[in-house]
């Protein structure tokens, strides 16, 4: 088989985020539930900015993230999801143009803005999202572009994709131009409120689509009505080639047909805001993999990677090379 | 003289930044000159942030930092400054409002967009900017709210302004104003390039308008046609009640007619991004002015201030509280 033109093709909603600080208080008097992500219209989402902190805004979505952690890592890598030709929508575009990634999916023109996710990051660094999808949910299958998925070693979607009914088209057509070009699909739990809104599609999904799937413990625990983590491991070994359960400090635990191994996590001197963690595990994760590394060294790339977005507010990498930080890790 | 209503109102140019990582070649091919600001227009500024690496949005100017920063150590503040009804317009007016801050200044609607500053930090920490002033270009004398800089302890503006004649003009009214209600005027030097296009007007400020003078190093030497330190601040000496005159790591020094006070500089555990230092000093500095605290503290509060903001990505202060964070450090 010809070598691949992409490492990595990430399908997600293509997001700009807007990152404030926020106490337990106003998420309980706004009625977010803690560490997930709702869905809010616009005037919900004007309104929650409107009562919100001064906010840092910075491209995101959670394939976006990890796309544009692949490109730092040294990875050649394709992006497809929708934007409006709006300001924000140019603020994402050339954020994952810049770092070197392809994106074509045409933008929108009309109404439909540019999605948002108000990002509130408590004082104990977990971070709880409200997304407006805006331009979003108009990605549907004519956005699947057939060459680039046949071209790509590995086709990442986010579980979050599930939410319309245009994209859960779009990525079963990606899932399907992959396993026909005879390359991996990987899929991302993205979020428990998620697993728990879609269980049995992803359940689906896991048994007849995926390669490589990540999940948290949570999310995990969720998809196979447990909770019980050895329990929800087990029911997933064997489902697909490889999965990578992370567990935040503790680590993260990789399940192949024959094997499970726990790989600790990196320490971080100080934890700043969870944003990204697991969108930056992915991305290490699926480098090594791409490189042919045992899973083991796959976890402990994606374990620097995840190490390194968690000690700055925002869920992109800062640091200017991902692929330097591993280097000197690694030794 | 009563009480006034607010601590401080800063005038400045209403800017929101983009942030991003860049190497010394990059600056070099791009003929922007390490560690100062040159003013680009829309084509220009199109160019260099099509040629530029991923960045993270947030609002900044010099004068709104500050007013940011006294906001967060919890002081009464204003700002006045230009931006259009766009949607950056709306970002940076939340930014300010949601902080507590006095924002009445009426926004443009027209073409002029609100201004971006593109600002590039090396590896070094150093930050590089380059401002589309846009919307900033139209603030004139009838922005000044004469009520409003009668209430207020002090008027604090950026050096900026004077690369506009209509801002200048403004500025000589609020100076006026300040001066007629007994309060006290206050001028940051913002830029050694700066400096260097309007000394002649900057030396007739701060002989016969500044009370409270804020400069780097280079600045005030720049001002005094000196490459010796202890020549400039001499110089100043007696011709304002107050001069802080900030030194990167070597600290402060703290002019008065009486004396001169060197202040340390606040240890700094991973210096990022220098973006903001000079404005947030001036934010610790002016809430210890207005509180009354002799000067001494008054830098040392600056200096707390500045290390925080040094510490990470930004111009304004990450921690969800200034005045938290100078508690603790003071004991």
């Amino acid at each position: 088989m010809a070598e691949p033109r992409f490492d990595v093709a990430g399908i997600g909603n293509a997001i700009v985020d807007v990152l404030a600080n926020a106490n337990d208080a106003f998420l309980t008097t706004h009625a977010l539930p803690k560490g997930g992500m709702v869905l809010v219209d616009e005037a919900q989402a004007e309104k929650l900015y409107g009562a919100m902190g001064p906010g840092i805004e910075s491209s995101g979505g959670s394939a976006g993230n990890t796309i544009a952690g692949l490109a730092s890592l040294g990875a050649r890598v394709a992006y497809i999801g929708k934007v409006n030709d709006d300001g924000l929508g140019k603020i994402f575009r050339h954020d994952i143009t810049s770092i070197g990634a392809t994106f074509e999916t045409k933008p929108l023109t009309g109404e439909l803005s540019t999605a948002r996710c108000m990002i509130l990051v408590t004082p104990d660094a977990e971070r709880t999202m409200s997304t407006f999808l805006g331009a979003c949910t108009q990605l549907g299958p004519n956005d699947i572009d057939e060459g680039l998925i046949r071209d790509s070693h590995v086709t990442y979607v986010e579980g979050y994709l599930w939410d319309m009914d245009a994209a859960k088209q779009a990525i079963i057509k990606a899932a399907d131009h992959a396993r026909e070009a005879g390359r991996k699909f990987a899929l991302s739990l993205s979020d428990t409120f998620c697993v728990e809104r879609h269980k049995a599609e992803f359940l689906d999904l896991v048994d007849n689509h995926v390669d490589i799937l990540f999940a948290n413990e949570t999310e995990i625990m969720a998809l196979y009505d447990t909770d019980d983590f050895e329990i929800a491991a087990k029911a997933v070994q064997g489902k697909v080639d490889l999965a990578a359960l992370t567990r935040s400090a503790k680590g993260c635990r990789v399940v192949t047909a024959a094997e499970m191994t726990d790989v600790p996590a990196e320490p971080v001197a100080h934890l700043v805001d969870t944003t990204g963690a697991g969108d930056q595990f992915a991305a290490g994760f699926l480098f090594g993999y791409c490189r042919g590394y045992e899973p083991k060294l796959c976890a402990r790339i994606g374990a620097i990677a995840a190490a390194e977005v968690v000690s700055h507010f925002g869920a992109r990498p800062e640091v200017s090379s991902l692929a330097e930080l591993v280097k000197e890790k690694l030794g």
